[in-house]
């Protein structure tokens, strides 16, 4: 079973950037914990980029690499890129919108995605918490299925 | 440790409307295995109304009941109401707003949340995994202020 | 046959309350005569509650009590629930939407209803005729199947 | 007593058009239909016209014709025309507003309509009978003030 | 002379919830400084309930209990409610609406109100205070028509 | 120098239809009128249509007929018809529009019109007496470029 | 009989201000010209300023003045003051409202009014000539209402 | 303890206009009756002007005349000035809007106020008895501050 | 094989009205060099009218005309006409909407089509190249089908 | 003659991405017909690109590739770039915008592009067939140029 | 060379109002340090007024004063007065809009303004520097002018 | 003291695109004169992309290059993106937002900016010297904080 995580820009500055609203946790070590409370169950493959374009493209790629959901984190881009979900529905692999705030408590610009309505689930404002709790959706839905 | 969960209109139905959206589980069997879940870790109240007032009078008796935080899937009334999250500022607990389908990949008027700006967080399209990630996150966040 | 008919917030005020709107007629009397006019063909039920929470309640009971059809005025609540449509998708039963004054001649706010979308039918404007009009409408329908 | 049914464009199509949303009953066949079934009460005129123009005449004429009362189903004209419901300001004859299907819900341009806020009533989505329920109320109104 | 003060949801924890929006009064301390006020002059009746579908029971019930006129707090039912403003049309009580803070200072949905449009004024931000000078005002009115 | 007055859906009901907006006189006195005022320095041609299609129709044979300037009242159409002001544009002969009616001080709906922005004047709410005005100005400029 | 022509800002730059939107006349010839014009029929005040306040101040005077009627061309006030219809409303001198550009043809901004609901009549795009038609208009009305 | 009480464009002419609004007392009569009342507890100063810019130069004027609070009934340029609640923001007075009628019953563009995010209270409806309000309340609370 | 090609308002103007919109050809020419073009391949029915519904009409006789594909250019009538497409909708012909110049470059009210989302394909702005692009359109797909 | 055909995001997935919508044909193929069809009239370029920046570079470029005209199915970025019509405007090419499918028939968000004002001519719906209708229109144009 | 700096309603405050905004430098130090920078190079006017009316006149008379460029803070009225912008553009002298303030970092009524559109340039937020950046531009510029 | 100044998509075309908005300098000459007019206060660092990643790229790296201040003209990226704006927010370093044109006297799309409120400063219109003016603002600011 393999999960895609994939974080949009600017979460490369975790840990740095706005700390009062984004918490400490860098994005390596988000990726590590994620990792290893998985590591039994699925390999999960972690990607960042502040570029519209490569995300576009990794998603693409997915569908070589196997990948079986994606969870996404899509940044800023969740608000103007209708370039990464039509990726989305291209590929045609489940995925759920995670953010690390609470998105609706924040300016009105935040409040509408377009990711959301293609989504199989919407989680913001559970830290990186999120990650898990859409990893481990995932990974009990895709075992239902193999039941 | 004390977690109320509050479910809106409709929320009895659960099993028995419009499965297509909303899965087959009903709502006590969600109760029951919530409950055993987390039973060494909290105790978890489940409330159910379709009426606003008897939601909102609940949301300020979690206050003599010495409730922790609250889980809240508040139906319909998340569109419409405001006397409910005045009832959860009122209160000062904190909540997470979780919704059983995508509410964002539904009617437009589901877009719109009166509780989101003053939720912890936002959970819609886990099905009934959104109110175990929910209480989970509310247990750790709790034991991280009281190591 | 069984068709329950639900009446919303201040109908029971009719007869009192802004007759130049609503007419002279109570809903007693309504009730009376809409029960002779289908006396020998259906059940009818009538149900009134200023209270949001309680219709919702009675829509849910209307499967157990095996109702055919419903025929609702929601008054106030056309405008301002979802609970109410909410309920009435949830036991699948069909309804048509009756008001006793032309609400698109009043104003603006009474122009939308939520219940519209879901309806059958809406009947505006022809008084207490409305109900008998969307009674004879599903005792017909209801006939039709059954040859 | 003299009613004047008036339907718009595309309503020559009916039994052809869209099935699904309209039904099989042809124009003609409701014609027949209506006329028998108030035959000993009101003499009942139909018109059909696909001309925004035509029907504007139409209704003028009306006032030459005695009419007492008018049915109208104005078919797209009721989202696009405000000459038409000047025309029947114009004549002041009391006019019920009908469609066959429910406009409610269909497409967001449908919803409004220039004639509702002037009609005595508004009755969509009751199929052919709309046009019976439209004309018994206005055979009672007449009844009523000539008694 | 007999007025009737109501007060709608969460105004029960008026003095606990957010005391630097609401101060620090409890709603009985200032039911009996309103009644001590004008206990000479008039017979005042205080009502608090969380119930969109009590409160305008209560409204239905002042005709029976010969209130004179009516000051409403409708707290979040504000906003929301189309139910209570057509009960106050029902009953045709002239009624004031009073909000302890001031409304039009704090979030933009609590701007409109579907309340003041028939109401005979507006208070907000008078805090305690706008209930007396509602009473003052009516008692006043009420006077001079007598005289 | 020949100017050609139109006038649209329902202007011949002038003097009939709703006197207290429009006023006690008819299209053929006003016409009458019109003419006798100006029978020394202009021919003065009169058209009215309920049609949309006949208006449009009648601009482009403005063309053959040479006619220096049109007056157009286009009733109901002035807000709804895209097909008119672009049959003016093709034929490129000045016009005003004019409405006997304030147009502002009416619907909402009556405020826009499509007319407008290509006018070279625009007149409501004189009467009758805005043909006159309209007539007299063409008269004016067309000297002034003549002399 | 008195008629008083108001006009706003920059008006006293007619002749000197964008010409090719205004034309070449000053607003002293143009007084001069419809003086001249209606010297016989009515005494012609004209008063022009560029503050808001003078001209409230003015028509507020209007009633000591006993003007019969006032044409005004408030300019930018147009779009922008309340206070000026506040005042016209206030002193019950009917007004005709005049534009000597085609207002709606210009800027979006330009497109509303807040005196034109008010107004007896607009004229909009008639030069120097719509200050002429608008007195001739209250003339002929006065002069009938003599009779 | 020194009150400014000011009065913005057209309500020098209360007692004049439109009376079925404003009732029938003048300003000099509010403002010698509102005297009278408080003499003992507060000097009030009245002042009108129908010019924006002179209302601004009183605001900050009231600084050098050390002023405690300030009522002010802005008139129109409630829905249309910024320098006036700017100017207040500048001085840093508490003040009270209070407005003689209903404003949220009347037309749409009177339920905007550019002042009442700023206010400490908004008193709308209450006639001649809201400056009364007003001064009462601010007295009130100079005194709890001075005790 | 027969294609309808429909032309609206003021289309029979093209080569005269604003050329340096729609260029200099007359729609006979466009309509003998398309016949040309595909005379070997599908008969070629060209149809113009300024009357809404007269093309209502033609696209209700193209179902007796045994009409393969429909290529329509309704002009203004795009904008403005319900009756259209859902003529459109009725005979269940496929069609393409072409518009000569492009409307997407112009004012803002030529942007939205009621046409568009029912049509197979939409071209604006090709010139009379337009035409030939569609009818070629549909030969191709109606051979495919054949073949 | 050169023509740069551009594609945007996720064009590269055609015949892979949702068929239902795009069709069968990979890009490639798409590229090898077109190039075919033209091959004795036109060099013809193709490039296809998931980075908005990439795509802006190749438009900057075309300058320096002697590019007579650009055929731009930007993809996702139609509706979100600035920066690519600010690169067509900057490098002043002629441009025609095609789709291959019809946006106007999908979600809201697909039809409005920042794109249409600025180009030549919009083409969507004809599937492959878009890109050859306007090539052959930039030819046919260049043609008539050189002539 | 002469430059006349104009800043509108209580900007006669600086220094005492909102430091917290707009800095503790008064206008007087402001109006000499600036005359000060540039005092070998053009003479500098400085003008203040609350009155919009009064602005609107010194405009005006920029004319007589053989003013070169006009740079202009106009405060409240920035977003509120169309006579400012409107005698902008009579006198057609150039002007640069500035704010003391980041106005798009303030209430969103403030972002909208105006004279924007009818700028050289614009300059928001660089306090009291603006004015000299905006005054050296147009040195620069008359000069290369000159040259 | 180190500046950056950070230009997006297109303005590598200065000089090239379209002069008669932009002006004939090259960015390369831009640079050149703003190092030459600031070498002895401040490294200034030039920085250009037509790819919104890399401008985000940049922006982060600001931090380990020990960046002062920034200037960005972020171009058509202004308007669209967000994620440019959560870099400068994430590095927290101060900004001046930069444009050549006047935007606010272009395309309505061009008027809102995502960097706006949380910039320092706004400079539109004032063309290559807006580097200048907002270089100098930072050196000013610096130094005073050094002092």
């Amino acid at each position: 079973m393999k999960i895609l995580i994939i974080n949009g820009p600017n979460l490369n500055l975790l840990g740095v950037r706005e700390p009062e609203i984004y918490g400490n946790l860098t994005l390596q070590s988000i990726e590590q914990s994620v990792r290893l409370e998985f590591e039994k169950q699925a390999e999960i493959i972690f990607f960042q980029s502040n570029s519209e374009g490569e995300i576009v493209d990794k998603i693409q790629d997915s569908l070589k690499m196997n990948v079986n959901a994606i969870v996404i984190n899509a940044g800023a881009y969740t608000h103007t890129s209708i370039a990464i979900p039509d990726a989305l529905s291209g590929v045609k692999i489940p995925f759920i919108e995670v953010h690390i705030s609470n998105t609706f408590a924040r300016e009105e610009f935040r409040h509408h995605s377009y990711l959301s309505s293609k989504a199989t689930a919407v989680i913001a404002g559970l830290g990186a918490h999120g990650y898990s709790a859409a990893v481990q959706y995932f990974i009990q839905k895709l075992r239902e299925k193999n039941v």
